[in-house]
């Protein structure tokens, strides 16, 4: 279960009502084309679940799932696996190969053997430098035999038609495919997701149903705090231009990884009038950051809303014990208290602290670390991403400004 | 070795002139009047080592050492661990207690033995909420006699007189103090960093000699790109008030979440005119955030600027196989390069397509990952942090705005 609140007063203006349902139509319309993709994975990806070989599902011998994937091929997976991993019983470990840094490289690879590891490469686009120079790299390292009997161990997850997609053809390896009109950041409930947390051992069934079943509450106007949302953050994108994600937990860290890319890269872009625009995400983690950001929002340029994800139940007993300390009996309220409690109750002041300082505070509240609270949270990420990039008139979909860089690297290893 | 360059044209006009002399003139001001004491760090913390009790230094039976501490009695120490452990060998793991989530306290107690472990409190006032109630968690898990045999296995790192020094007393617990004019963040070349790093094994004389070092330099006048990077973020602090760091290697991590809180909790203020002032530290990792944050920085708002950190040399040999995979002929050309080859290509090439987009770019260039860069680099941005702060006319060392959450935590139970 989710629920949110605000601070922020919304008129709902005339003015308002159109800007919300203008983007309510660009999203009705780019689902009805069937010109964006992700709206139908929590429902079309369900059949993900039955097409993966349940031989290698049951599989003792392999405990171990190498990622091969970077950028939007690997951040929903890290968000998903770091959130469920110490709370659910799972059978296989994931290990993520996204940067092209040697050392992590080298590490990674030193944790896997051979024969307890099977190897997912995912890539959209097929031919990512550091995804395609990473799989060369466990080839040689490990000996895979792709013409032989290690066929069997490899996976790919790709764009059909893809070089990549090609290349599993040709050893016939097991491939899945991300359907063309998903993009690589709206990705994480397609095959991109579901194949390797499945193999895994999650509950993606779960992930997908909590996504469902927002999805069609948000179809069927049930959800108009979202559009109300987009609205505010769009309406605000200069004098606000900074959103700020401050989420209470650790295991959150890389969901908000996720939020980064989707919201930076959807947003920022050059709009039909020239505008350089966009809106500069930010991921914190409670409590750890009140001890370092939370003075900037506080004294700081009033240029930031903060959005809380708040978990009411860690499903996990911990408590402060109750002893006291000679000389630091300051601290004993917090005797005999839940670790649980302190969190939530850091974050309450916290969030009391900036809404008093005049900030735009909002809050998603889970009422525990659930798969169907990941999913919907997703999606309404998503949501609120499509919707802000159709009042900003941006395609929130491409990414051109990184083809520049690409360029200039090629150049540089062809001159 | 470090080397600097930058991209953005700086006149040094009459008037920038007189901002960067004054500037100069505060910081030696701190310096000399004993009021701001980290620019005696790097030297003064050398007496440090020798105090550390060689039998401890030497005890085989401690194998691992838990950290408890957060904000400024964490980040630094993380950071420089996460970049010295992959590269050196040293003798003892370092383990972070820092946030009040259930679950991490609960999977970080998990993974040590009570035999093995000697255990650091970090805490400047001594009341630190998380702190005590960390603390408290571990003396119960782990049946610590403080009053007994374990009164050897704890050591407190903290301000002469606090609470947590008056209970260290109490016991007679090992105890080192922070200086009582060194702010938190401004601590890790005090006992803060220099103990633990030390008891791990580290060589921290080396990185207490690299920043010794630069900050020599800088008070002869002989990094006045310094001076002027300062002059050119103030100036443009309002046209550029968010200030990207994009390290590129996964091991920096920490480090730029160091930079974060420095940057963030120092300058963002409320000046003497009332103004709310500050600029918004955002950190990055190359290669991955490429595939992240890129976009935004190319196409979004111009209202960033961004600093590199490049490795040149990761000591690491691992290179991209000659291996041709049907299909994915096209990325061929990275065959036989060394990852350190393509990762710091990817840097160029990156750094070039913002300078070609007008982007306002500078680069920290280090040799390699050594203990001088390291030292060198925290004190180049705490020099960089003050001579802003003095610019904008701010107390660079304080953070009123953190107290207001505060009071309503312990009301909240107090009432």
């Amino acid at each position: 279960m989710l629920s949110f609140d605000r601070n922020f007063a919304f008129e709902s203006s005339a003015a308002q009502h159109t800007i919300m349902e203008n983007a309510f139509a660009v999203l009705q319309e780019e689902h009805k084309s069937g010109k964006i993709g992700y709206y139908e994975l929590p429902t079309a990806s369900r059949a993900l679940l039955d097409a993966i070989d349940p031989a290698l599902l049951d599989d003792t011998a392999i405990t171990d799932i190498a990622v091969v994937g970077i950028g939007g091929s690997s951040l929903g997976l890290k968000a998903i696996d770091s959130l469920l991993c110490g709370a659910r019983e799972h059978t296989r470990k994931l290990h993520f190969f996204e940067n092209s840094d040697p050392r992590t490289i080298t590490a990674t690879m030193a944790r896997l053997t051979r024969e307890k590891t099977y190897f997912i490469i995912i890539s959209k686009s097929g031919s990512t430098i550091e995804t395609t120079s990473i799989f060369k790299t466990l080839i040689a390292h490990f000996d895979l035999k792709l013409d032989g009997a290690d066929r069997h161990r490899v996976m790919t997850i790709t764009d059909s038609g893809s070089s990549l997609d090609k290349f599993a053809a040709h050893y016939g390896l097991a491939s899945f495919h991300i359907p063309l009109n998903v993009g690589g950041r709206f990705s994480i409930l397609s095959a991109v997701g579901v194949v390797p947390l499945a193999l895994a051992g999650y509950n993606v069934a779960s992930i997908l149903a909590g996504a469902q079943a927002f999805l069609e509450r948000f179809w069927a106007r049930g959800e108009e705090h979202l559009l109300e949302k987009a609205c505010y953050f769009y309406e605000k994108s200069r004098a606000y231009s900074i959103n700020v994600l401050f989420s209470y937990a650790d295991s959150l860290d890389n969901l908000t990884k996720w939020y980064v890319q989707l919201w930076g890269e959807s947003l920022g872009k050059i709009d039909p009038f020239e505008s350089h625009v966009g809106l500069t995400p930010i991921g914190i983690i409670g409590s750890v950051d009140q001890h370092s950001f939370l003075q900037l929002l506080i004294e700081g340029p009033r240029d930031k809303t903060v959005t809380f994800i708040q978990v009411e139940d860690f499903n996990n007993a911990l408590t402060v014990p109750n002893i006291t300390l000679p000389h630091i009996e300051k601290t004993d309220f917090i005797n005999g208290k839940s670790f649980t409690t302190l969190i939530n109750a850091q974050c309450d002041a916290t969030r009391q602290s900036l809404i008093q300082t005049g900030l735009s505070v909002d809050t998603i509240r889970w009422d525990s670390i659930s798969e169907s609270n990941i999913g919907a949270t997703l999606i309404y990420f998503e949501l609120l991403t499509s919707l802000v990039g159709a009042m900003l008139m941006v395609n929130t979909y491409d990414q051109p400004g990184v083809e520049l860089g690409k360029t200039i690297l090629n150049k540089t290893f062809q001159a």
